[in-house]
């Protein structure tokens, strides 16, 4: 059974983990008979947003015990996660991958990413496995991996073009399909960046964990 | 374009909604051209759950706010839900069914239901339109609606037997089925009560999504 490491980033569009892309993201591992792992890092979150009112409240909640509800508790720390033990690496999007997982959201393009997930992941590119990043997430892609990547955030011309300054190759893509980097194994899809349904987001991260595990047989 | 009350506990399996099964029942819907209409009551979570260490913590939460992190913040407070303004209603499980839509985790079988979805889901079945509930929700079903009604958990002999005592008529049921009252219009499903996995889960509840919508053509 193929074994795919999900990283979390928290529990809710605006402060964590796009709740749909995540669980979309473990519903089409399972159905291909793939083994989510999943991961998030054990610190506080950058912040916490009233979900109902958009207004941020001053709570202090951890990211790892918020990713923990998506997750049914089966997740450990990132800092646990081996690119040995791993086939291929998936991170869904969500405001947290620019909140907890960098700091790209508070500091811009001169923001860092996890040092946990960076290490993770320019392994996992090393051992030439797959990785698929989702919705927001490929925007750390520049940060992690030195080779310039093809990938996409969908249309948006702004975050495209910090892509770009970054030093990714954006590709313009609509809600239902993905970006392929087949060179350095490295899929991307828009999700919530563009979708106006769970439908559309389905389409695309469906076609992404396929070829995620494509690149993973 | 039909209009489904979805009706959220939280956001969480061990406080709030089971997140899995809330989402497959939007996706569900979303996919059958159905519009899913979100509540939830405006109140105090009973308690919170660390889901990471499963863990009861000091912390307050409100059961709207919580659940609209499943609704994309588009969902509404469970007082304003009208029956007049859907064509069905579904409950998705988790233990927030017990402890912020009922105080049955608490009280047991001499518990009592949220007033707003004692209302709402009585209203609805006066109309005569569908209703689902998933996972522990059905438990609930013997306190909302005085006909006693075919019903499932699963195959839990403990719950099953408080669900009698309640009034109901349990029916054993496989992970992957639903259980059909047709005189009622009141479909039931085990969910998590038996899934092992988020693909057992979706196949009940696609099947629960689709009689709703039957009934409801």
């Amino acid at each position: 059974m193929k074994r795919v490491g999900v990283v979390l980033s928290g529990c809710g569009v605006n402060d964590g983990s796009e709740i749909h892309e995540a669980v979309l993201t473990l519903l089409a591992l399972d159905r291909a008979g793939a083994q989510a792992v999943c991961f998030a890092p054990d610190k506080s979150q950058a912040l916490v947003i009233d979900h109902f009112s958009g207004v941020e409240t001053a709570e202090k909640r951890n990211v790892l015990v918020e990713s923990a509800r998506i997750a049914r508790g089966q997740i450990r720390p990132l800092s646990e996660a081996r690119a040995d033990d791993l086939d291929a690496l998936i991170v869904p999007g969500g405001s947290g991958v620019l909140l907890n997982l960098s700091d790209i959201g508070g500091q811009g393009t001169g923001g860092e990413v996890d040092a946990d997930l960076r290490r993770l992941t320019r392994e996992i590119h090393k051992q030439r496995k797959a990785i698929g990043f989702i919705c927001i997430a490929p925007a750390l892609l520049p940060k992690l991996i030195d080779t310039p990547l093809r990938l996409t955030i969908g249309t948006d011309n702004d975050t495209a073009e910090m892509i770009e300054d970054m030093g990714g190759i954006h590709v313009v893509c609509p809600v239902d399909d993905i970006v392929v980097d087949a060179d350095n194994k490295v899929i991307t899809t828009p999700g919530y960046m563009l979708a106006t349904s769970i439908t559309e987001a389905a389409k695309g991260i469906d076609k992404l964990v396929a070829r995620v595990l494509e690149f993973t047989a």
